[in-house]
């Protein structure tokens, strides 16, 4: 990491640990056996620390779907061609994908990014952020240049602002880009230092022909891109677009406090990328679901971070995090609505 | 299980897996990699089944609690005393406790029934349905008559009549009860044949001395009952009154082919009863969360259910049902409101 990256990415704060400890002396006096709501109360003691306040407020999730294309693709890495990149982003503007679902069921702020479709989406809704028609080929070359890497931060930084700026106070990426799998299995392979045989897996659902040839390309993009990379030279080697910007949107939020709600493999990917750049990143993380995903479980766990439910979702889109949502929102109306056993007159423990 | 009770509850009907198939074939034909959506995926289909519908029908959940007070409460098993159960419900009465939050944020129907209470409720809105005065002291004699135990499934079906007549699709019972998972232990020791050491837990957050004299307490009562107790014999032995009428809830429901989503301890313990007096109730159930008491994954898995998330919850009341309420809400609506790759024009596998 540059000089010049820790003081772009500089002034992450820590949580409050004061409304932690006030958030839980609040859950032990509710009408209750103590601890009784296991995960319930350890998320509502999480946003009282960042909220700052001993009640915390209701969330306002915000949904952020950056799409880009990956030039990998082209090795057939992926159940799906690179067409389906475009289709789905018109599928999102059409509101007929999962995540359109979810996000009107959890009442979301909505926004999808094109940060570099193979071609540019024509489509209605879709904000125009293109740093390119899709990323170089890793297998030959790095995906990015280092001025593209640091453009894909920047514009996650700035939708983060602008999510911020509307009244969210819950943050979530989501993500559609054909073979972004691939991307993100050399990403956590190199920053890991793990062999990819225990980070690549399925995707969108490869048969074992193209889990092999999969496997094979991310083995020579890391052979290729040499050991030991920095945060942003492996952002720079592997992409995509798509994860550079969700890491930076990821840093960006903790820059001004808001809590992140991570979804699976691709976004987990890109926090640890914003992780390496920031470390403080993590305090501001919250682990949605373990995804089916073959790595998803290795970089939670390098991160120290435990996934609130594991329900073998594997779509990406952001629908892993906007599935638990009602969760993290019922986690909090306990916390505000439940009675303590001063106030309701029913006898504490003997 | 004698001629007469089969007889009873006979007329529990299989689902129906013709919806089940299509259903799946709707999942496989979404915008998305096959089974990426995991276990919503299957919840979409079970329900398919259920309401013989290939799109179900949003979810009309009734929240039914029931309250007793249990004889055994006199060895001191719980960390709370018997008082609190009258003070639960009027808590609940107040709307102030946890599944009070739970049913308004889920819209619920929501009924409390006194089905024996050591003092009666003189409190709005308890249906009153006494069976008697909390239960016999299950460390010395059966925790009920005969007649009780079968007053005890009568009142827990009339409940399920009425949520259904009153058009809910989807019946939590939920439990309030000082003692109950002492009663709960004996009955799953009993017709697991487990040995009480792996089926006793903390219940409301008991400390070890309190846990040694819990477990003597089950095993004393165990060896008074004998072994090989049928069903409604171990609901006799061990009680309690809100017990039984959770089996019978959950019986009746299943005899009118509606849905019923398990709680906890409590909750699959009955539902372990209801199984033993009508083995077709097993297919309208689904297990919500995986309790942190000792025994409830024990019974699940003799059940041959799979929880649908893990919280560490540990409250009762139905609360942990009543948490995953959005989850299965999100599943359908995933199943009804995505489009399929035909409608959507988006390019299929390759």
């Amino acid at each position: 990491m540059t000089a010049a990256t820790v003081s772009w990415m500089s002034g992450i704060e820590h949580p409050a640990p004061e409304f932690e400890r006030l958030a839980r002396l609040r859950q032990d006096s509710l009408v209750k056996p103590r601890g009784a709501l296991g995960k319930l109360e350890d998320i509502a003691c999480w946003f009282a620390a960042r909220q700052e306040r001993t009640i915390p407020q209701a969330l306002v999730p915000a949904i952020t779907v950056f799409a880009a294309d990956h030039g990998v693709a082209r090795h057939g890495v992926s159940a799906f061609p690179q067409s389906v990149t475009l289709h789905m982003v018109r599928g999102l503007t059409d509101g007929i994908a999962a995540i359109n679902v979810l996000a009107r069921a959890i009442e979301a702020r909505f926004t999808i990014v094109d940060a570099g479709v193979a071609e540019p989406c024509p489509f209605d809704g879709v904000r125009s952020e293109r740093i390119g028609p899709g990323t170089a080929d890793l297998l030959h070359s790095p995906a990015m240049t280092e001025a593209q890497a640091f453009r894909s931060l920047a514009i996650g930084a700035q939708y983060a602002r602008e999510a911020i700026a509307s009244g969210c106070n819950l943050l979530i990426a989501g993500e559609i880009g054909i073979a972004n799998t691939t991307s993100a299995a050399c990403l956590v392979s190199a920053l890991l230092d793990v062999a990819p045989e225990y980070i690549v897996g399925r995707g969108s659902g490869i048969d074992d022909e193209t889990h092999a040839r999969k496997l094979e390309v991310v083995r020579t993009a890391l052979a290729r891109a040499g050991s030991r990379v920095t945060p942003i030279e492996a952002l720079r080697e592997f992409g995509g677009f798509e994860i550079g910007a969700m890491a930076g949107f990821y840093l960006e939020a903790a820059r001004r406090r808001t809590p992140v709600l991570l979804d699976g493999f691709i976004s987990t990917a890109a926090a640890l990328v914003g992780c390496g750049l920031d470390p403080g990143l993590r305090d501001w993380l919250l682990a949605s679901h373990l995804s089916a995903e073959r790595g998803h479980a290795s970089v939670l766990q390098r991160l120290g971070l435990r996934p609130l439910v594991e329900l073998d979702m594997r779509l990406g889109e952001g629908t892993g995090a906007a599935a638990v949502v009602p969760l993290l929102q019922n986690a909090l109306k306990l916390h505000a609505e439940m009675a303590t056993f001063a106030d309701s007159g029913v006898p504490d423990k003997q």
